[in-house]
């Protein structure tokens, strides 16, 4: 008989309105999965939380987190508000032994993030953090294709996550330029993903070298375009970095790179051959296999297909592709199972500490002008 | 307050599947459309319809199909069986002043579909076919660019759609090689798409000329490989044609296209610019607008984005795309805001009648061995 | 000792510096092929064909393309005149047992070519056709895996050429608008290399269904923009072809395609996999091969280089990239290597003839709204 | 009256050819230019001198690179023999009134490089190095957007040089991986192309932070393929870097980059714009305006036609493509304008010092562990 598990979603803002849309389609999709109930909705505002449960299907709501933590009923927390807030809220979740889902980047502070994955280690409940992109089925093939031996032994990874959101001089200033408020720039935030997906498909960075630089250094007040504000964070980052298998790495991030929207783009070289991804087309990858004959050998192109499990379970289809949406759905897939098997999903909150630990030994080495162990 | 409508879904395959999932998100993804309850779930196996029902969340099941034809409180009949029972149901339901989402085609033969369309004209149910390629947001963003002159009065399309569901010539013989059971080959199945892409965005087709092609004209038995049966239809269409504008296309459809997954591509010339797109990267579109200056003109990547509505009720951010299973997410919203609005939605069996009359065409044309009218 | 052959051009146009420029490079990239001596140029001007002359190193210069003719000084006669006086020339230069490279069309109408073919037929002279696509090493490499079996038998060729020289509806009217004068359009023009280069690869075209279509029926005249004036001939044709082989094709082109440049783009589906090629980027072939892994097989990306002969004599590594002048520089090598060897080179006059036929066929096949045999 | 400048060439390798074919082609494609006569090739053996003058045109050879220098009837000396012979070359055809054409990199220390240059700055005659690649009309394009304000003040360069030439691990021990015979490894090789392309678009450097990375520490003996000898330079360079403007960037460059063949790619993010290149696909560039309507904007992929100074000298035709040897052309032609102009051409001697002492920083950079100032 199918295992339920009920959930308690705390934040309804865009990210809350993505998992909303997961919860409902992962028992769609992934039949053979425990029955996920949306048992609760958390809102500081009574009235957007009793909308979204309506509109979403949850069971209840309430203005209190707090319910969500202590009621017997909710086997899961799920965390989708504003970063600084998620340390309180995981650490007591797991104080009553629920399982935390929680959304990246674990916390706005080493410290704090080191305190997650210690409560995770004491306290019974499983952990998940939202570093969504890693569940896309082509990054998992990519993992596959290092496994297999296809690119020989890995050396060298290099990666960029770009967008442009920031890139316009003009964009007012906003909490996001406040280092007491946002932490890092770029950093805390697109190379968070950019890192979690190195550390996946590389094992554990080792050292890094870390630059920081704001481009833009001023914006202009939202309440008065005639003032200029400064802006106390990086608009991008670059770090080179060493992995414990002795492979090397270049990560680099903008924010404010224009025409770019959603460039988590990576390129592994390894002995015997090389990979490549680009996110913004999320259903490609591209393979190169040394060996080949001479006059015939290329990048191969390879489209998402039901060869790349669980694509089939969305669409029967090769090249039909999946979205955003759907990586979301198959995050939440992962956490259902990892709640009934005996090994964790992947990144619990010790492997998202590795991210916030990166990012602290950025900061660190940005400061000392060298490399800094992690 | 929000109207509610119930519909009761005909056949649980994989398109049964894709409905399902589609029925539960529509109003996740587009809180203001109408409620849709699953109200009832018709399969002739009774254990596949209450799996079926209890998998998605349907009201309940049935193993008579007449059920949700006579049933009062059943608002919509959506059709997902096999082609040749389209006619019978649709008309049925249509009698019975029910709406009907059919899936595509339309039916197996054109005197069928005009069956159906003329009942879609004489009852009030309103209809909607699932060509659901349609929907995508980057499509409608061509009609759009269109609709404002950016590429001037479209002249020329050309189109393909392409697959290699038949490439190998091992692949067995199956219904779909016979003509009785499928009708033509790719013209029936894959081209279906591709002129209803046409259609769409270049108005109506008034002459083609059709050449059909079996390039396989045996296939292993599938219970004795040594045994080769004869192939009926066709593997390759090519159709040159003519449009009411004065304009002109050249349609061309494979099913034995090796590496081709989901290429239904385009391109559309006009007397001041182009549009391209390609189904395999369903999130972009380019554009070429003659006038710029000679030294950097050429033509424009757009991506997917929030700009190009309804994708921004699914993500808010450009570049992060949506999938196969979002389209017919659209196609059921526009199903259901059809039904509010004074103007139906397309394309209804009419708009879909003209995709048989093509194919029916296009039969004819190959054997008369010159164009012919529509 | 390595031979000499003496050779004159007729023509300074555009395409008379094209030549020029790869007479002086061919012992130079090939230092093995007979040397080419720079003898005469011939231009009916007078004072261009001294400056041609002294710009390019020929050693002499005159006003009557007869000098070419009679000259026993002279072995190979190259002719870059006006389409319509080709036959002329090169019949004459024939009877006095020269060499023959001529430009491609090679004539204005079929009966001329014929007429050409014949004389080749019956002088000891050998004759090559400007078809320099084809001398694409890359284009080569299409030809060699179809031979090495990589695709299995060839079932299906789809090809265009397309650019935009006539897009703008307001570009005045010329001769190459007037039938007499150019005879068809973009048949006339574009799709000679597509037809040639579809012949190379895929053998003999045996019938073919044409359709023409003028899209802007008038133009302005180039002295008065107020009058306009009619076009004759086709700015788009499109063509279904039967080969000799049994497999099929649809050859498409236009003048008239917004932000096509030098758009020669084909693919080729065989049995066990697809070729793809475009012109736009004429260092690169794809390759799909079936019966790969299911989860990494694609289309392979393959970049010109020193596998693909004789791409290694003008550079030394893959991916450096030839330019068109090269290709010409190819041609020239091909021409002189075909002098010393007991295989002529291809494409001979008979072999350019038989794009003739096609394009009559054409013309036929659209006058008489059926298919007709070539 | 077109002035004429003798020019002598030391060294017959493979660059060598290349600089044959280009004094060949320059006047051809470039009537305008002075005339260059190839009056003497050098080689220290005397057959390869003979042969090559053969076959070149060169109108006498010898094995005395001093004839070059001392010949007063030679103009222009062009050197193209191993690295550390350029320095001593090079001051002594300065010393004797020689224009100095030399290839790249400028030297094998920065000492000799700044000797060089000093030699240069002392003299009377013009130099010109051999970073071919910035001579691409489409680079040059690139240069000219920014100028025009297209991408606004230009803010981050982000570059790559990879090849494969060395991916294999058992590609066997050679000089090139010896510090004492070829210095650095990546950085002294692919990376001085980078390097030179960045200061070209961005202007100086001003400080880097560099890192070294030697990924196959042994390599097979060539005489040996048992015996494994160390390899004392890095397989991989990463560099961050400021620029005077205040700009930032990052430089990679690896070859051990299986697939990769050519790949020197730069994007360029300005305060309005972005662009992008790759120069595995040399004729083409891409370019992101912000500003254009938010439903239409993107990348506009701009391929290299007449409207790029001088690709129309070789081609009329946008799309036609140039390719490698006829940037070579382009370089020769800079050559020559440059020896008759007021300004001198890109990159002189004190150009290329510049690469050779961001080279040097980095190598100290790496040393230090930390950022140096140029």
């Amino acid at each position: 008989m199918t295992r339920t598990y009920n959930i308690a979603l705390i934040g309804t803002g865009y990210i809350g309105k993505t998992h909303a849309i997961a919860y409902q389609g992962v028992n769609v999709v992934f039949p053979e999965t425990p029955r996920l109930v949306r048992k609760l909705v958390i809102d500081i505002n009574e009235e957007a939380g009793r909308t979204f449960a309506n509109q979403f299907g949850f069971e209840g709501f309430s203005t209190n987190w707090r319910d969500a933590i202590t009621r017997t009923d909710i086997d899961i927390v799920a965390i989708a508000t504003p970063n600084y807030l998620h340390a309180e809220m995981a650490i007591a979740a797991l104080e009553h032994g629920k399982h935390v889902y929680c959304e990246k980047p674990l916390a706005v502070t080493v410290e704090d993030a080191a305190a997650m994955a210690a409560a995770a280690a004491l306290y019974p409940g499983r952990t998940l953090v939202g570093y969504n992109y890693l569940c896309n089925p082509i990054v998992q093939l990519a993992k596959q294709l290092i496994s297999e031996g296809r690119i020989g032994k890995p050396l060298f990874f290099r990666g960029v996550n770009d967008e442009d959101y920031m890139a316009d001089p003009q964009t007012p200033h906003s909490w996001r330029c406040e280092r007491h408020k946002a932490g890092p720039g770029t950093l805390g935030d697109l190379a968070t993903h950019l890192i979690s997906m190195s550390e996946f498909l590389m094992g554990e960075i080792t050292d890094v070298s870390g630059h920081l630089y704001t481009a833009h250094t001023t914006r202009p007040s939202p309440s008065d375009v005639e003032v200029q504000l400064p802006v106390e964070n990086d608009d991008i980052v670059s770090m080179v970095v060493s992995y414990k298998s002795g492979a090397r790495g270049e990560l680099s991030s903008s924010r404010i790179a224009w025409g770019r929207k959603n460039r988590l783009a990576f390129e592994i070289h390894g002995e015997r051959g090389s990979i490549l991804f680009d996110q913004e087309r999320l259903n490609e990858l591209e393979l190169y296999s040394s060996g080949g004959p001479a006059h015939s050998n290329g990048f191969q192109k390879i489209l998402a297909g039901p060869a790349h499990e669980p694509y089939g379970a969305f669409i029967k289809s090769t090249g039909h592709q999946l979205g955003f949406n759907d990586l979301k759905i198959i995050e939440v897939r992962n956490l259902l199972v990892g709640l009934e098997s005996e090994s964790r999903s992947y990144p619990a909150f010790e492997d998202a500490l590795r991210v916030e630990q990166v990012i602290n030994s950025v900061l660190r080495s940005a400061d000392a002008g060298q490399s800094v162990n992690i």
